[in-house]
């Protein structure tokens, strides 16, 4: 906790600026790491072997600011021209663009209350109105909140920390109702069961369709995120990026990065490892009593009646595991476990058996 | 050129952002590349290896959001603390947090009107009221012009395009002359035979120094900047960070940027190396009658009575030589010329030997 909080040489409103938090990277070793949704099996071979190829004199050189090359393979991955892809360092530099460049109108912009908790952070930094829907009880997305004066939506899906995708059935029709504004589809969890909004690109000129490496491309570490929509919201996001920084992405991200778009059979095979542990995770807790929501991501937000959260939580950590846990209301009763290994996987499910058999003894704060 | 110029989707003011123009980053090769300033040597053997380790499984994870490892590395360095130092993704994000989290204050900032142009590029993205101070006739900074209220300075020191550096004891007055006021020096190039301000951060709680790793240390390609100050306005900094993008350093660029710090005996090889290139070439433009400002920097601001700018750039090209024209006013008859390898420089003097020998035989646009 840093004590500085306020300075006379500080922008005007800085002071009172949230940050988002994110999960915790161990600097240690020994951690069966379930926290921050990273994928648990290595990025393709392929990939690293390109990166290794451009480790070389010409690092002295800036890198290409447009990306080209890499757009390219994203274009060709998904059906698109060039014209339609907008790169970023990570999907949240490139979700940051967007909030800026994007969304920022008279009318307030549109999420869920129960989404990414980087929304609200980039709304502030921005001084961007905004109003948050309300889930379901269930904690789904229902389109019809959504046809109301807006200034934009931003839904994840599969949303996040919950899991639960929506079929494209029910984007279109959020995208038919909301015709005059930028409708973001935030699709950084999608590779692992949902559909993707991509294909409706061709038709709706206000769909912007985010997605990241950090998660089913196993490169968290590369920091490489993209957007694709119609080349006017393109064109918009790249005034603000070129406003910025020129050159985000260096050129060990931008080789790493097309090399592991291209690779589509190393990333099936591990989308789909992950998609059976998820399947086999959450059946093995609903054993422990634990109610998990149907997953379309590569995590689950599960809940046991018994056991508080945050008291799961501890006791995890005691066992060198890490999951996450949101002390929000609504929520502060589930664990967001991200799928490991098959081996991760049966490590958690056995110290849960330890500690879900016997009852908590303290009081335990968040 | 891009056609598309509007949409109601944009944000309110994205259609009025002129964004900045990089240097032109040839995707071919065969070119003599003086025009972005970067370093003609490869950047540290030791640097390189320290990549290559990184380039493994752990890609998959996110990197350390804080990049501790490389702060320390920069405070030893410098003889500061871990505190003192913000990390970016290249000294272009630096630059672009500081305008947002330090700049934006009810006066105008101040920079030189002859300077890096992403300046009134970022006081136009985020709204922030600037003036521009003009250099004296020999374009240099007198600091007596900056001794007025104001919002924040920001100086290049040494200043680009002109090379030209201020002395420390100039710099100690700027900064005791405006207590109340953030004053950012931008060091780019301080590397190349000037004085940096860094020892005067113990003294002075207002001065923030931005250094980068795309010249002296030769990894343009790497994207890597930091920031040095008191830990108050490192602070200010990392909330504007943290609420924009938690990891903007990769893993390669964390370890590889380490180590280039770390190997100062290579640093200071190169650095002095294109020093005395520089010194050679400016005394062989001399002799076919080039003008040439002192330059304390990596590059030479030249100008020919007899030859347009414009059209030196363009002979210059037809010879696979790129350097760099800025059509503005009061420079519009410079040429700003990277240092390249001895061998580079002398290529140079051979094309301009041939091109100012001829004269101009046709009007050429620039």
């Amino acid at each position: 906790m840093n004590l500085i909080t306020s300075s006379p040489f500080w922008s005007t409103g800085i002071d009172k600026l949230k940050a988002y938090v994110p999960g915790e990277q161990p600097q240690t070793d020994g951690w069966v790491k379930l926290n921050t949704n990273e994928m648990p099996y290595p990025p393709s071979l392929r990939a690293l072997q390109a990166i290794r190829d451009v480790v070389n004199e010409k690092l002295r050189l800036y890198p290409d600011p447009s990306g080209n090359a890499l757009k390219a393979a994203i274009a060709t991955q998904y059906g698109l021209s060039p014209d339609h892809v907008f790169l970023g360092n990570g999907s949240d530099e490139v979700l940051g663009h967007i909030f800026l460049g994007l969304l920022k109108h008279e009318q307030p912009i549109l999420y869920p209350d129960i989404s990414y908790s980087f929304y609200p952070v980039w709304c502030g930094l921005y001084g961007i109105d905004f109003r948050q829907v309300p889930l379901t009880e269930r904690f789904e997305v229902d389109v019809a909140d959504y046809k109301v004066p807006n200034g934009g939506i931003v839904l994840p899906n599969p949303n996040a920390p919950t899991g639960i995708a929506l079929p494209l059935s029910k984007l279109r029709e959020l995208l038919e109702a909301n015709r005059t504004s930028v409708v973001v589809i935030d699709e950084a969890y999608v590779d692992f069961g949902a559909e993707s909004a991509v294909k409706l690109i061709p038709e709706f000129d206000n769909l912007l369709v985010v997605h990241t490496l950090s998660k089913s491309r196993a490169l968290a570490g590369l920091r490489v995120g993209y957007a694709m929509g119609h080349p006017a919201l393109i064109e918009g996001l790249a005034r603000v990026k070129d406003s910025f920084n020129s050159y985000p992405m260096d050129r060990l991200a931008l080789a790493g990065a097309q090399v592991a778009i291209e690779d589509t059979v190393y990333f099936e095979k591990i989308t789909h490892a992950v998609m059976q542990s998820r399947e086999w995770l959450t059946a093995e807790m609903a054993k422990l009593g634990f109610e998990t929501l149907p997953s379309s991501a590569n995590f689950i937000f599960s809940h046991h009646p018994r056991h508080p959260a945050a008291w799961l939580l501890a006791q995890l950590r005691e066992r060198r595991i890490l999951v996450r846990y949101f002390a929000k209301p609504r929520i502060d009763g589930h664990l967001r476990i991200s799928i490991g290994t098959q081996h991760e996987c049966e490590a958690l499910v056995a110290a849960l058996q330890q500690i879900v058999s016997a009852e908590p003894t303290v009081e335990v704060s968040a």
